[in-house]
């Protein structure tokens, strides 16, 4: 695997890196750490994006060149590395590079990836792309730079959640370690990743904590957000991310479920378990998906019928 | 150093450990780490706790058996160690215990440890006293067992923020790559000491927030808390303890500064910064100290005069 990766990248003039839409910490890390190791190894290097770039993640795009991905620029790619994505869908409108390439590599640690590229390397049991990336650049033997082992560390941090999720290994903290010896910024990651958050999003998470419900003798957490308290403080759907982890957070909560109500009238649930009780049997049945702790679903029906649908499926849980 | 701890464990037969009261994951994590690998090695082992142990720690108090020290229980010791602890005096009531035992270690990590100890092995550079604790149990070659890894890892955890904070060094996360390795449980630490928070915090945190003040363009957070607000919410004045970094952690903020008024009238000020401004000097011309980037105050004056005072002394900082 590692030999066919050499000799494709060592027959490449130009090399490309994109992964998928909505960029998160381990997408936009990994693009840019394999991005800046192969720069350094002499390559003509392009770092795509096929989405706008979030604002807690600017400080990656200060160091590391990334261009929006507009159709068509792919064709002049001797080798695309596809990072972070678990299926082809997921680059969105940017799917078109996959046939404006001449070779992809995909390289990947979620589940059921398949396999789309022309190499596929997926390892489903480590922590992160950024992780992977590490071993890849390792293996190659490739130079890493400041700015790419900062890229690596970023992914590494916020895929693990800083090292908290059960997908933490003693290797992820020793890669982790020796990324933080080349001279990571770690400060600056953790200022600009976790401690950033928006002044609206602070005031509207006061407003819903305020008046939290807890269902079940205080197993179940339950929030809703509609439209109009979103608005209200000019925010959008994509907001409060951090609300289904807080309100998991709570001493005797096992599982936390947040409601969104989308501009459709349609209801976004997020579900987070924090005990043995799996969450993913639950999506599924609102026609949803996802992993034992952490899982979602998109419906149809308004907050307050989705509401309903939800207790009723809860209460046979709890029974 | 190594040398002289390694005899005089060896010439004990019967050993205690104590830390500082208002005991948190490194001093309870250090006195049972430490202890179960001195117990595994065959002495006759004293868990001392000098005060109560908060609800969030008391997963350690599960696998290791604390002892609430009284007067006179040191006359027997024939070596006692005294972990995480900055000064004597932070010993409080159980400071007699100095007196009572034949020979006293002292390990720590505070800066400006007076070495109250006959043997003294203080390293200000290190995350944790947990840590040197693990470099202790290595080069002492002593055997190390499940509940002695998790204790030490769980001070490692919250002296350092998860290994968000500024003394994590590279060496820290091979520590904790090394504990991992041995099978500590990680999800119950973290279940425990960070995904158990209190309701009531949770719903108070809601009703600051909700109203928080930013001041100097958004550059300083303000929070204040009442006797009143606390007791409304049946919390006292430990409680609280995350809004100050919460309200650290929002865009643009660069300094933030929780009062919280004492039962006596006075006010507690608690400081933290996120950038190059230091709260160390802001909080001595308070009549208190710290550090750079976390500091602290107790002042006798009410939560209307204390904060007036405090924002004179801001405007020189910010002028």
């Amino acid at each position: 695997m590692i030999n066919k990766i050499k000799g494709e990248i060592e027959r490449a003039n130009k090399i490309a890196l994109i992964s998928h839409k909505s960029p998160d910490g381990d997408s936009l890390g990994s693009v840019a750490g394999l991005g800046q190791a192969l720069m350094e190894a002499g390559k003509e290097v392009t770092l795509f994006t096929n989405d706008s770039i979030p604002g807690k993640y600017e400080f990656l795009a200060e160091n590391n060149p990334f261009v929006q991905y507009k159709k068509g620029m792919g064709k002049e790619i001797d080798l695309l590395f596809v990072l972070d994505c678990g299926q082809a869908s997921r680059l969105d409108y940017s799917e078109t590079v996959l046939q404006e390439a001449k070779i992809v590599i995909n390289i990947d640690h979620h589940m059921k990836n398949p396999n789309f590229g022309h190499i596929n390397w997926v390892d489903t049991e480590i922590s992160s792309t950024c992780e992977l990336v590490l071993e890849l650049i390792n293996k190659l033997k490739l130079p890493l730079n400041h700015a790419g082992a900062t890229a690596l560390y970023t992914g590494i941090v916020t895929d693990t959640g800083s090292f908290m999720y059960d997908n933490t290994a003693p290797k992820t903290l020793r890669a982790a370690a020796n990324l933080l010896e080349m001279g990571v910024d770690k400060d600056l990651i953790y200022r600009e990743t976790y401690q950033s958050r928006n002044i609206q999003e602070v005031k509207l998470l006061g407003d819903v904590l305020k008046d939290l419900t807890l269902l079940f003798d205080g197993r179940v957490s339950f929030t809703s957000l509609s439209q109009e308290m979103l608005k209200s403080y000019d925010l959008d759907i994509q907001a409060m991310d951090e609300l289904i982890d807080f309100t998991r957070d709570i001493a005797g909560v096992e599982i936390s479920i947040v409601l969104k109500e989308m501009e459709s009238g349609g209801t976004k649930i997020g579900f987070r378990s924090k005990s043995d009780r799996r969450v993913d049997s639950l999506a599924r049945s609102f026609g949803g998906g996802g992993h034992e702790k952490a899982a979602g679903a998109t419906v149809k029906t308004d907050l307050t019928e989705t509401r309903e649908q939800l207790i009723k499926a809860l209460e046979e849980l709890f029974h």
